[in-house]
């Protein structure tokens, strides 16, 4: 018997592509076209390079606390980690453990069929309804736990909080994590419900609205029980996981709140222009409240369109699976890198139609 | 059935302390007493942080090319994570599943039976030998997997690589992982075994010979098939794990080998002196080739000891555990404070004794 039968064998998760050609016109990973506020240049400028001899404080403490700050939490119920994945990763390790299925939409986040399968965990995948909407009813099942990101992903659309919350009051025995990535850019989030119910966990980044996605930070919100659960759980994998760097930037970050609302007004009108503009040229676009519209034009596949975006150095999100394989994912960019990409789309159309 | 029941809970790993004050005398976590090279500080000096906005290579390429390029390896052969506890706990999570028991030595790092019972992995602890010496025929029996650090902590004793050979011939269907956290402190690595075996990994980190602690950076060598599986589990959990200044200051750290030769030298010549002393003093100091020295005086318990320096603010590592309770663990620091150090315990010793 040989090694090689006790390997973890897996099909992971591909990311978006991360060209490094300058000339890209990059819309394919739902990244912020603003910089991080200039409160994070200032802190990484103070930085002392001869602190990394030490070790960071295990608890990123000053961290914790800016974010708790933010949110008027208490430290004791927030968590940080290495992105929103690496929080996610962590949640499933720690709660997803009853041997029944883990729910969550067919049409989701493309990581979370991905953690089930690492960790052994069974699942079942909620079929979206035919508008692509998540219906709470479905929900109403046995289960070892529900996930979903709110707005979904990489549909755009946004669950009301009602429906949220519906969800949550039907699975009082599970654990329901709310994946907000996308919630800055124009939804309610589910953060008081961490107060009502004891079985919810939020999940926020600073990945998207605070443009740091090169910074991994990511962050949990629940009461103070469950975050405890899950600290135990990350100080049993890696006790140092937010580096000094992390620390100081972060915190400098989340406390930026007027350079953070200002540059999610900006991106939201300009997913509202984009959305108004693609329909215009014949597209089917659902309401987002994402930095992403998904887009589908009834005379041109997904595929196609996807090839020839690249080829013009355009680079959005396709993926070839069913029920979504005529729909391009589009990050919202600046205003001139949407004019770009809406030129080269109406050009494509009047020469294929 | 309550989601209470469905937790993992695990008794998690305790680092060291990190104290806040300034004005102790740190000696509890193995760092490095010099700061790193003045390349991290030019490199952080040049990142520019409008780039965080963009998510890293998910390879981290540049850095592994980096690390390769040092070793003469393939970037291929080389995996990063976010400090060498990263690195171990995905490597136990990737090679650990075959339901045998792992084997580690009984007085070792703290960490390996916590990802085991993390992973409900089986495991058995070797005993060491009267001396803390590891001895390779104890680990000719049938196991899951073998890992033990060289030189071991905390005793900080070296294994001579035909002992690591001898462990790794033994068990040809095993993957075994030598842990070289402190093998730049003057051991033989085994690297060269990687390619001599297709089971072998060594694992080495940024925190200790680099100092680096601060910026959490770790690395696996082994061939390149045992390195993709690593990356498969990786990629299965966060794509992202290296944030974009740690790739930039690692690749930068790891380029300048003069100011890494010369930091080495200085502790091994530190800790050549403070053995000597220490011996002068009545301790039994096991020979060390770490950066650290494992101490037990024969009229002075390991408890009184650490209580008593810790009083002085001067933290060194002790553990309530069989064996090795009389024994303090303690960093090799500057030549300044090993002198405070030592002249605290001759105080001591001349007031109890």
């Amino acid at each position: 018997m040989s090694f090689l039968e006790n390997i973890r064998r897996v099909e992971p998760y591909v990311p978006g592509e991360q060209p490094r050609d300058s000339g890209v016109i990059k819309l394919n990973t739902n990244e912020n076209p603003y910089p991080p506020s200039p409160a994070a240049a200032k802190a990484l400028g103070a930085f002392s390079a001869d602190s990394l001899r030490l070790y960071p404080d295990p608890a990123a403490s000053s961290l914790v606390d800016a974010i708790a700050q933010r949110y008027g939490l208490a430290p004791g119920e927030v968590f940080v980690g290495v992105g929103s994945d690496d929080v996610l990763a962590l949640l499933f390790l720690t709660f997803f453990n009853s041997g029944k299925p883990v729910l969550f939409p067919d049409i989701t986040y493309s990581f979370y069929d991905v953690w089930a399968e690492l960790f052994r965990i069974p699942y079942e995948q909620i079929p979206l309804d035919e508008s692509f909407g998540i219906i709470p009813e479905d929900y109403f099942r046995e289960n070892g736990g529900i996930v979903f990101p709110n707005p979904n992903a990489p549909t755009g659309k946004l669950l009301p909080l009602e429906s949220v919350r519906r969800i949550v009051e039907g699975s009082p025995d599970s654990i329901v994590i709310i994946d907000e990535a996308y919630i800055d850019f124009g939804g309610e989030s589910a953060l008081p419900l961490i107060h009502e119910y004891d079985n919810v966990i939020v999940v926020q980044t600073f990945s998207k609205s605070r443009s740091a996605a090169g910074l991994r930070l990511g962050y949990a919100m629940s009461n103070a029980s469950l975050i405890r659960y899950l600290n135990d759980v990350k100080y049993s994998f890696n006790s140092y996981t937010m580096n000094r760097l992390t620390i100081e930037a972060g915190a400098a970050l989340i406390r930026d709140e007027e350079y953070f609302q200002s540059t999610i007004r900006r991106i939201i009108r300009t997913r509202q222009e984009t959305t108004a503009s693609l329909r215009d040229l014949g597209f089917i676009v659902p309401e987002s409240a994402a930095n992403f519209v998904f887009a589908s034009h009834p005379s041109a596949s997904g595929e196609e369109l996807f090839t020839y975006l690249k080829s013009k150095k355009i680079y959005v999100r396709w993926w070839n699976k069913p029920r979504i394989r005529n729909y391009l994912r589009i990050t919202i960019g600046t205003d001139e890198e949407m004019g770009i990409l809406l030129e080269a789309l109406k050009e494509y159309l009047r020469r294929s139609l």
